[in-house]
């Protein structure tokens, strides 16, 4: 080796004072992992919590339920917010970043409802908001988004991105329990929002998907803007069908480059076949597809819900602040963006208890057709905005999934029309 | 939205000016994707190449066949090296960094014969090196490895690193094709080294093992220093016993805390469970499975040969380069570092077309024992360092895979010494 001058040496890092709202499923997880990592040299200075009578795990001492205690104290230069109110927590994180401070969350309802304007106050006040953990726990997907793919070739980004619903599918489909059943095997195992219709209506999967779409194309979205369902209308004899044709069911959130200035994004049950790598997402896990020009397909699978796994995304936030990391939303700021569209075609399983609840003429081409007592479906081609503009197919008894391929090439059946329906006899 | 005071805008980035060395498949590679992204404001000034002569699919005054042409441009402040000589690349390199230019490169041959040097001399002359294209092409690992699990809470790393070899054991044991054949293929998809044997004899993975040991880690090994083999011993009738068992087989580098101040590693041909994320990896994917104490497992794949997956990682750090990205090294430069470790117990399949080649004395127990014409072979518990210290596993006819679960517990083998072997009626 060569004569070294000067050894290297650990960078400076910043002495980071935390203080903490909510304790928590994440907010205790995330205090136990403080607790194993001393190297890392941040410490909660104080818990800001709602119920103050309530039994906890560690003295009351470190407890207040003054926000005022932990914003207005100039010690502390970090806020890790960490409570199930999405109004609440907007004023907590706003506060902090207004006060300096830099914010840590995981909190997606809230994140998904404000990001525009939390960016600007990043800006406004310099200092950094991190939100790892508010997308698939502890996969790091922000950071790669932001870092890896910090340039222009994303063509889709895809997966399961909510651990309680895929939790769900999977005991129900793979081992036989009843919708209830697996669900409250979820909420005990601490996989489930409090609120358990933010998971299984397909909100928390949307939310996610707005915070990616920020992220992979710089599209600042709300869940308003595009098509999203959740797992609670898939029958028993969608589960069959998918089941005979080897092919699973799995709540799949998407963002897809559909031509050079267009972006395709919903969340909707889908058909996944046995060599997609989301099909050997089970359980709690987590699992995302980015498609990129150049390095091609990347998977990246991990637990997308529960204490440590979540507590482990904020920690690498907390880690990344010593360094003075931010998102930089270089993408959010290049001017040339992609625009989100609903201008699309999918194809779509449809299943319904009564035939006639299958709006059929809203179709544009008719693949299958299957009438038989209690056991009626669809397939076929629908323009994504009929879906985005009618709720026939959100009322009870009609089941939604989309095709393992569900983006189809929209020239051939803009031309086309309603001719199949013609073709199939159906009107 | 509150009022904004100002807008947030593109953070400055440096404008790149790169001298290329290598205009092979994966320089070549290079060039097209930079072509393609404009955004990038990198531009390549002038490529050095060793054969003048040789037909180019670029114009001839973009070539140059001196290196000083490139290193002594002061105009060029990223070079990036992607020639296949690694002596040649070393003082490549290393003379670039001394001149303080941030430097590219994807060989992970150089850079693991010499990575404390050359970290040493990036601290030394403040300027970059980046190599995520050297481990498993385009998967973020290095940079993920670096940043996400910042603490020192990772458990292992593992995972199938050489894309070559993966092609050639999915081609043989999936598609039924033989090893000669499957090479060319390899070679001829351009996933192979120009030599071969650094692949199939496993150089390369142990390469790429001992980068992953620096930045998950903080261990600057070289490859003499754990086991490793290649897979060219691995005979069919081994294949034949493992789809009896429903497993694969899979060349997979390893790198295992064992307890609180050691580290195992190896890189061998290992048996495959089906519910193993790494079953899933064929043709010329690489995957690598994570496991740290919170986040529990990850797991990465993608493209882990070829030009273009190569191309992307090299381009990830070009334009890392633009916001001056450096590895910081943390954990290598922390004080409590894990140390590697041969002193640990494998569970190991060996066959061999003679029995006799087995050195069954070497083993600390003995848990199968087949014994048929052409087809013998041994499981059983084996010391690491008497596979470090003894080369009777790499003679002709003999095989050695590890067990699906190849690390185990140490403490009863030491206790219970050769006793299996006496009871199995072996000794």
């Amino acid at each position: 080796m060569s004569t070294i001058n000067n050894q290297p040496t650990l960078p400076v890092s910043k002495k980071l004072t935390l203080g903490l709202f909510g304790f928590g499923v994440v907010g205790k997880g995330l205090y136990d992992v403080l607790q194993s990592t001393p190297a890392l040299q941040a410490s909660i200075k104080i818990i800001c919590i709602k119920n103050a009578g309530k039994q906890r795990a560690i003295p009351p001492e470190h407890f207040t339920t003054s926000a005022a205690a932990l914003l207005d104290d100039e010690e502390i230069n970090v806020i890790i917010e960490l409570i199930d109110d999405a109004d609440a927590a907007y004023e907590i994180v706003k506060t902090a970043l207004q006060k300096g401070k830099a914010v840590v969350s995981a909190n997606k309802k809230m994140i998904a409802a404000h990001l525009e304007e939390l960016l600007h106050l990043q800006h406004e006040y310099k200092t950094a908001f991190l939100y790892e953990g508010s997308c698939c726990a502890s996969i790091p997907i922000i950071r790669n988004l932001e870092e890896y793919y910090d340039n222009d070739l994303l063509s889709s980004v895809k997966g399961i991105v909510n651990g309680s619903t895929n939790y769900i599918l999977t005991k129900i489909f793979e081992d036989g329990l009843s919708f209830k059943d697996a669900l409250l095997e979820a909420q005990q195992l601490g996989f489930a929002e409090s609120n358990p219709s933010l998971d299984i209506e397909g909100h928390d999967a949307a939310n996610k998907l707005t915070i990616l779409l920020a992220h992979a194309f710089g599209n600042i979205a709300s869940p308003q803007d595009f098509i999203y369902n959740g797992i609670t209308a898939i029958k028993k004899t969608d589960a069959e069908l998918a089941q005979q044709k080897h092919l699973k069911i799995k709540l799949i959130a998407t963002a897809q480059k559909i031509n050079d200035t267009q972006l395709a994004a919903f969340v909707l049950p889908q058909f996944v076949e046995a060599s997609d790598d989301l099909s050997n997402v089970s359980n709690e896990f987590n699992g995302l597809i980015t498609e990129s020009s150049f390095a091609d397909k990347h998977f990246f699978k991990g637990k997308g819900a529960g204490a440590y796994p979540t507590a482990a995304a904020v920690l690498s936030d907390i880690a990344a602040l010593r360094y003075d990391y931010k998102y930089e939303y270089k993408k959010y700021l290049q001017p040339n963006k992609l625009t989100l569209t609903n201008d699309y075609f999918l194809k779509i399983f449809v299943s319904a208890d009564d035939i006639e609840k299958i709006e059929k003429d809203q179709f544009e081409w008719i693949e299958e057709w299957h009438n038989e007592a209690n056991n009626n479906w669809i397939v076929g081609i629908i323009h994504a905005i009929k879906l985005q503009e009618n709720d026939w197919w959100k009322q009870p008894g009609v089941s939604l999934i989309l095709h393992q391929n569900p983006i189809v090439n929209n020239v051939a059946y803009k031309k086309v029309g309603k001719r199949s329906l013609q073709l199939a006899g159906v009107v």
